[in-house]
């Protein structure tokens, strides 16, 4: 398996189907592990932190964690594959621009990704269509078992998993689930569910994690507590309450907007998707609300002829590393602007 | 001839033919003259201004000046029926707006209008399609004598004809061309040849005249002289100079966007097209520009299916009036905007 093989897919996880998947692009669950005995990398030597590269990679990756594994040695690639793996979310921005001796570790489905040498030693980090967190949960027990039987980890009897940062303490789990909300953006409601959120402990971040604007009405939607609350609970809580809070609010906006606005609302969708159609130029960050707006309008029947499935591979394929990968050559923003426009039409235009 | 026969069809005007008819849309000769013997109406009474209204609607349509005339009273005429000739151009908005006796006169192929009790006693238009000013001319001579035949208009030997507003005293005559300048516009050099224009003493007008902002990239470029200068030099130098010179820069511009930014006309245009065949709300003045960029990608080569014809008639029948008029309902301007939006699809969709 090489990193080219995923260029041309758009992951498991991105298969649009899965519970809710209307309104749940993915879920998400990682956990934080050090290795007992080492410094946190920010402590490391630079002799440490190329044992512990090395130390981690071959751990892992004997450990047999899947049928089909890959590892990237992220400080050896270069920019553009680094880029590729932050556009499949299968490592961090953080994880691309380090400097240090560092990797990850991808299942064939992608589905899991271990990254060594990140914030921690290792965030194992297990993903999976749709709203499926116990499903994924249980996965990435399975993993965290799989490599306690070779390596131990950093762990304290009253505070539980140690990490780099005090917020992953405890049990070093964060749960997240990547949700589409365009309903509750175009309605002007999303700023009371946010607010809603943030009551609950609940971090709110864009398409891309930490930092990064929501683009395309994409928000990730995660835990913020570690310590305290057990495994069962986090998960119980996020699953069954917070995240069916949110897909219903974002359901009845939808609804509500087909009731009483369609005609406002067949306007957006139908001009999102025929500017996709006729643009000769176009941004990655216009291609996404485009994109958004296209889902919402197939989510509610207003189009018919794409399903989620292509819509999701194009969130993927027009980022800028995968639209040079896939056309297979280099190309400044001007360039990418027409590539993909040609790109998104031809896609389009086989459905 | 009843005025609703007008609302069909696009006048001769606009049929986008004539010579030029890729960037001059319409030509346009106008007199101004009064009655000898009658105040200026500013100066007259109530009275007067009704006997002046009757006379000359008798004279003009007594004179035979076309094979077909109408007359509007638009005094008496409704706010729809007055909102409907300034959008065809037949009538001044501040006509519309009057509160005195007053009408017009127009010909069946609406290529002659004389405005009754406007600024002054009568305006006399005619109007031809493409760049055919001295053709206009010759008809606007011909009215003008038919009318001399049966009135005198206020004459003074040294001055020559006398006006409500000093700027039209001498030959009362004022000549007019409207432009289609859409790619001086987008190449942002229409303010240097808007420099130009007025160093030439030229006009320079929106689609609905004085005060008003142009719209879709329509300009109405017109003389400022009339006193000084005979009517053949005024014309000559018009037809003969200044016109050609807009028409060349506006082809250069479009040709230089064709070579050396085709990406991003096509991106423009193509949009332009799609906006319109997608959208389900669209104000008039949206309308405007998309029907403006399709046009210029029509004279481009760019849309093949639309002809200039039917982008004539699109840009007068989404006009608020014409459209109310045409699905005969009065409509508030969010149900235009709906209402415009699936009139527009359906004229697209038979090209």
């Amino acid at each position: 398996m090489k990193l080219s093989d995923l260029t041309h897919r758009a992951g498991e996880w991105l298969r649009g189907v899965g519970p809710m998947h209307d309104v749940v692009i993915s879920s998400r669950v990682r956990y934080a592990r050090n290795l007992a005995g080492m410094p946190f990398l920010s402590r490391c030597t630079g002799e440490q932190l190329r044992e512990l590269e090395t130390r981690l990679r071959d751990t892992v990756l004997d450990s047999r964690l899947a049928d089909e594994m890959l590892y990237v040695d992220v400080a050896a690639a270069g920019k553009l594959d680094r880029e590729l793996v932050v556009e499949r979310h299968l490592i961090s921005r953080q994880h691309a621009d380090g400097r240090h001796p560092r990797g990850v570790a991808i299942s064939g489905s992608e589905t899991m990704a271990v990254m060594v040498n990140e914030e921690d030693h290792l965030r194992i980090q297990v993903l999976r269509s749709g709203l499926q967190l116990s499903e994924a949960f249980e996965d990435l027990s399975r993993i965290d078992q799989l490599l306690e039987e070779r390596v131990s980890f950093a762990f304290h009897d009253r505070y539980g998993y140690l990490t780099a940062c005090p917020t992953n303490v405890g049990t070093g789990l964060r749960v997240s689930v990547m949700l589409h909300l365009p309903a509750l953006k175009l309605t002007g409601q999303i700023e009371k569910a946010f607010r809603a959120a943030k009551e609950l402990h609940l971090a709110i971040r864009g398409l891309y994690g930490e930092g990064t604007e929501a683009t395309g009405d994409f928000f990730q939607v995660s835990n913020q507590t570690t310590l305290g609350k057990s495994e069962p609970q986090i998960l119980e809580e996020f699953s069954t309450e917070m995240v069916p809070n949110f897909i219903d609010y974002e359901r009845k906006a939808r609804h509500a907007l087909l009731n009483r606005q369609a005609r406002a609302l067949e306007d957006r969708v139908y001009r999102a998707h025929a500017a996709l159609r006729s643009a000769r130029l176009i941004s990655s960050e216009e291609t996404m609300y485009m994109l958004s707006l296209v889902r919402l309008g197939a989510s509610l029947g207003l189009i018919k002829d794409i399903d989620v499935h292509t819509l999701n591979e194009l969130f993927l394929q027009t980022q800028p590393a995968h639209l040079q990968r896939l056309l297979n050559r280099e190309m400044d923003g001007q360039e990418r602007s027409a590539a993909r426009s040609d790109f998104i039409r031809r896609r389009l235009s086989q459905n």
